[in-house]
């Protein structure tokens, strides 16, 4: 871990500056192409090539359980974790589809369900099922602390290592997903802790909970913190009083990509909290960083106001596993194909006009 | 034209809610993919199929030229039109890039280029060129009509001819998107004319006028208006009064598709203003058209809501040709594949929990 926060670069501003003199030759207006210009640039930057690309992107859904499921505080039962990886596995679920559809690598990740997956499980997934299983699921953090940092350390080093190997095997882009039930009770609570903000601001209905089972949510989250009286200064500490296992292995999977040059398209809620926490542990990294999509959950603007991101899309979603940056990346794509492909007024023969910048 | 007017049905409400009813059935908690949902249901609606599909989108591009260019309302010369014609066609403007993207079947219609192309060009074009000139550019609207109505009617049966022929060549969404040096300035007259509105509301920097330039456009328009007094209770007059070749066939192909229950993606304020137009010719059309991008152009928040409709994405973008619809065009065909390939609790053994809607 240690070794990769060191060997995070910043972005190189040379190679933007070469992309914005090629995007002001294109044959359009000047400035026309707005966000999409700047997005062309930030790639150029993060990546160190003028004419950067994106594809393929990889997706990588760590999945782990949550002591504090018990608790109550998700619309589902803490065996849907295990469910939906089956159902990852058998290419049904959202990410899946969005995932096939912007032609991603994708792996399921395995950090810590509270679930043995058979031996034929994990032959047969063509590669996609990945153990990486550090526990049986956190501990209740409403009764003791989620994770050792031990365990803290090894998913966080897990992600760190699951993106290396996707970045090998071809990836230019990285997308965090997550699936675990209640892991956005500990994505509140990890917000709280590390913005000093309300509970209340950092809660939300996750899967779907409103009324009395909202104002449960919030107060375990309050108790747990009071409980644990996690360290703001060191967010390992955070990590590990609060979890979860798959939170940790997001925000190694924000690092290792950051410490390849490769930009981190960010989901929703729970991704942009991991990119928080990678954020306090490497400054450097929030260089490579994208939001992709606006979720509905409450604490996701908070969230991106502490990291200074602004989301590509809104389409009113709050579904997780790295879904709403699956639909944002064509955008991001289109950014590169711009720079890459577009002619020139030159090449092109056309009279390129006055407009003002 | 008229045939094509009675020929418009309205949406299928059975097909929608059977597509609902499915999507309460998928692995994820209800409404967590927010507008996503919705657009399915639309598309369901639109095409009479509960498992509705876009693919391959169908992208035509009609290029005209303004007789009112010459008024200097434009950052670049009306021989650009004719220029970027041939951009087009050798597959270096952001439309041809975005269409490859997305995979789209690609055509440039000449309506009123002020140019004569050689044979050699229509012949080389693999097809993706089409003639139907109707005249070299409109009048000039400052001095006289800028089509008479026969022009008027033929360019928009061009545009209804050419959505029948995509879509006959297997294209399931209708793109319009448009190439014509002084084009917002009749966008904002038409604009001005149907709406009622202030000449100021309705008029903007197009592809880069600013400052005095500004506002020598908006003087265009005001005296244009005043010189050629449209009836804003028959569109065509009004079409045929300030133009432009372009902007009617548009109307006319979003006619054509609506005629064949195909779903209109909008790009930016032409092409709103042109489905402006088609609605008030066929109310009915309305049904049939999404939103793709919400541009910078000053029109355009006004000819949105003129129609009721808010676009899926917001890049800051203002150049036309149907770039910023092929851009949201990757959300309309996830919410067809969400439908359609998701697996639902059951087919997935998954709890299905009790989200609250």
């Amino acid at each position: 871990m240690i070794k990769t926060i060191e060997g995070i670069n910043r972005r190189t501003k040379a190679c933007g500056t070469a992309a914005r003199e090629r995007i002001d030759q294109l044959t359009k207006p000047l400035n026309s192409l707005g966000r999409l210009e700047e997005l062309a640039i930030e790639l150029a930057e993060m990546t160190g090539d003028p004419l950067p690309t994106v594809t393929p992107p990889g997706v990588i859904v760590f999945a782990a359980d949550h002591g504090v499921a018990k608790e109550g505080v998700s619309a589902y039962p803490p065996e849907v974790t295990a469910q939906m990886v089956f159902n990852f596995l058998r290419g049904g679920a959202a990410i899946n589809v969005f995932s096939r559809q912007i032609g991603a690598l994708m792996r399921v990740v395995d950090v810590g369900v509270a679930f043995s997956f058979p031996e034929d499980v994990v032959a047969n997934a063509d590669g996609m099922f990945v153990d990486a299983k550090v526990r049986f699921g956190t501990r209740n953090m409403l009764a003791e602390e989620a994770m050792t940092r031990d365990e803290t350390i090894t998913a966080i080093e897990a992600g760190i290592s699951q993106a290396h190997e996707l970045i090998d095997a071809g990836a230019k882009i990285v997308i965090p997903g997550e699936m675990g039930i209640g892991n956005t009770t500990a994505a509140s609570a990890l917000l709280a802790a590390l913005s000093g903000k309300e509970v209340t601001a950092c809660v939300g209905a996750g899967t779907g909970v409103a009324g009395e089972r909202l104002l449960h949510k919030i107060a375990v989250v309050q108790k747990a913190l009071q409980e644990r009286s996690p360290n703001a200064a060191d967010p390992i500490d955070v990590l590990g009083k609060v979890g979860g296992l798959e939170i940790a292995a997001m925000a190694g999977a924000i690092l290792g990509a950051a410490q390849r040059r490769t930009p981190v398209l960010l989901d929703g809620f729970i991704s942009t909290v991991a990119a928080l926490i990678a954020v306090r542990l490497a400054p450097a990294c929030r260089d490579y960083l994208l939001a992709g999509h606006r979720s509905q959950e409450t604490g996701h603007a908070l969230a991106l106001s502490e990291l200074g991101l602004a989301p590509l899309i809104d389409l009113k979603m709050r579904l997780g596993e790295g879904s709403g940056a699956a639909l944002a990346f064509p955008i991001v794509d289109a950014a590169c194909r711009m720079v890459r492909e577009m002619a020139t007024f030159a090449e092109a023969g056309v009279a390129s006009g006055g407009g003002e910048r």
